[in-house]
């Protein structure tokens, strides 16, 4: 039995820091690099990759909206056509810094809003999974659990992980209480990884609504900044251990 | 006898349009495609990837500086590491286009003051092969013939071509006249394609000063806007057909 | 009886050219200036600022989403907070240039996904109705007649111009037809003058539903690129003449 | 006598937090807020002029390169048009928040490399001098001491500010030791306060050779990131004043 724990890293910009990639890369084991749209730029993404690879982590792409300003978390409409375009255009600038450190990439997990969006319009989905799958078909698709991007993936002939979260809500229908909701946190850190362990070993969560949801848990999603994100990253995998759950890169167990 | 004509292409930019490249792609044999950071946007690179695959004309990254306000025109102090870091990251984008579309990358050409910069600097120059060489030593490296930038190609262990000029007066030491120089441009059709034969069939060139200088001429450069560019780009060609001088692309005969 | 027609300009970007503005000017009272997030940038918006006082056109700041691969026509979800702070930013940029020319901004009208977001919501509308109020309540606000950025610019205090279009057919309910269906567009110059001379001297508008509905036309929004814009604005300026309606620079007779 | 303590200031940019503006403020006198060009952006803008105004802090302008990647540090071949453009741009988006809020500009003081270039090529300087002029007489130049910037400030007619800094050593010709070279900084805090009580009181620096150069010092630069930057501050604070050197806003003492 095993589980994925993937972190978005490379989300400096400049001069400007921002997260603890080091450390946390000792904890995860996959990571989802900025490609300089919504974060990161040239020459973080080259120190990640060396890091990433260092530490054995996976490598994924983590391609966002042209939105610096925004850090890629405001929606935009974009037509699934520059949807396709912008995600090519990501893959690709990672990959020359995978391949020049003699690496590979796992994974493909778009950010934020364009995460969001694809989780839910099928045809930006479609964009997206069309992108990868024709810059590179052994790459994974990263999606939410459920989500329009998972079921695009599947179609086109790609692995998916479904990515499931440790400190949000569910409703019913499987989809993440919304953060503008109270209950939409789950802040005890033994509340969050109890979930987890239910999500893996039973594919089943227990909804906002008292029901239990059936769930797909390859991917655990572990935020990176904040200054419990270290802690909790090592609280999550030892209990995970404990449970029986092995953490895993995806790459190495996803079939 | 071959040489290669080269053209920058790509060079639009979301509602602007800039040159003529569905065109000038009948007439050149290399197109040098824009990656978004002096010009061009993923969707630009796109289409002109299709385009130049279709037409059969060898694909070549432009990386520029990132300076879209300036077209990667103004010179920048940046370091050895930020041009290596800039050039992987442009390289891998503009490959995921060519990947997506079944082609392969050709050659590299780095672009306006970035080019400028590294035929002078020689560790710009290296900064820039090395990071050709590693994302793929196949590609060849284009630069100003008797530039540091086609010596760090060769020194790395690059197949390198050496760029010349029809439009542009030399002197004696083998550089460039600068454009802020009268003499500077050769505007006669005529005396611009003889200049060009000559450097190919001798590998001379006769200088502002009037003593003939030893040149290499692998790639000639075709500017691809203005009212002339088309014009041109027909009229060169057919002349160095009949000068007996095969119009080829670059790959397909660089040993 | 007044008219005043105003025309989007300074949208030039670096290297590229975009419209027509010198000679559009000629028929134009009112240019809407791009401030460089959707388009434009420094030194294009000094060139237009003195062209457009040379002309005696009124000057107007054309802020934009900070969207310049999609020329700030894609939606993008931003709070309120954040279109009050882009739209001061804006105003302010425009107005140092038109102040060292030794002029005067006379109006603000948003520009693109921002004008159309800020019809319909009214919290947009309240915000850069506030922005323009706070940085010069002398300003006045151009929005779509009957949308809820002119309501938030009465609301505040601010002198509002109604905006209408030649071109674009209207629902009963005042709105315009979504580009995206059939009918959208009036093609026939001659149809396109007669709905903005009934708009101005009556006050109505024929919308596709065969209802008359009531609209205040106090500016007519004049396309300056394509092929047809130069032509068109000198038709419309000559027949709203013959049809006894003065075209003048909105500031000279709005109250 | 007087001296000015300025700071750079609103840095930030998006989600990228930088600085400690809001301590910091409480003991500098004039506050340099970056404009979005370099670092910053609206929101960033708005805030930082905000807290300048409730602790009565000088604001001034700080415009940059277009660079924010390079934050502003990269010295770019910009001509004296562009420097004039982008200078006046930005001194109106940072004008339009202090005006929304009811303040006045105090002074403009150029980033990173643009004041560094600006310091020694006079055509530039006088371009930057000029924007200022233009848009507003009233507004302080600050410039190196010495340098072409506060040369050309004069020249125009501006009152100017000649900075000084604690912890940079000075040449005898009155230039600042390159950070490239050793003995650049002063790094103990003594010595660096003696010093600028020394260009206050007596208008002299002991030079890295050994003799006294003369100096003009208006105001310090005091930097506002780093562990001790708020340490530092204080300190120079309170030895100033224990010296008989009043700390005050260069706008209330300079003639």
């Amino acid at each position: 039995m095993y589980v994925d724990l993937n972190c978005d890293m490379g989300e400096s910009f400049g001069t400007y820091r921002l997260g603890n990639d080091e450390k946390i890369l000792d904890f995860v084991t996959s990571a989802n690099i900025a490609c300089g749209f919504h974060a990161g730029d040239p020459s973080t993404m080259r120190k990640t990759v060396k890091l990433a690879l260092e530490k054995n982590v996976g490598i994924g792409v983590h391609p966002g909206l042209q939105d610096l300003a925004g850090f890629g978390r405001r929606e935009m409409k974009i037509s699934a056509q520059e949807a396709y375009d912008i995600v090519i255009y990501q893959i690709g600038a990672l990959s020359a810094f995978v391949k020049s450190e003699g690496g590979n990439i796992q994974h493909v997990k778009p950010h934020g809003a364009l995460y969001n969006m694809a989780a839910k319009d099928a045809s930006l989905a479609d964009a997206i999974a069309e992108a990868i799958y024709k810059v590179d078909p052994e790459m994974i698709l990263f999606g939410l659990a459920g989500s329009e991007l998972v079921k695009a993936g599947k179609k086109i002939g790609l692995r998916t992980a479904s990515e499931v979260f440790s400190d949000r809500t569910y409703h019913q229908d499987g989809s993440l209480t919304s953060r503008r909701e109270t209950n939409a946190l789950i802040k005890d850190h033994e509340m969050a990884v109890k979930q987890v362990i239910r999500m893996v070993k039973e594919g089943k969560v227990r909804s906002l609504q008292g029901v239990d949801v059936s769930i797909q848990a390859d991917t655990v999603c572990i935020h990176g900044d904040g200054d419990q994100a270290l802690e909790f990253a090592k609280y999550i995998k030892t209990a995970l251990n404990e449970a029986g759950i092995t953490v895993k890169k995806i790459g190495d167990f996803l079939s």
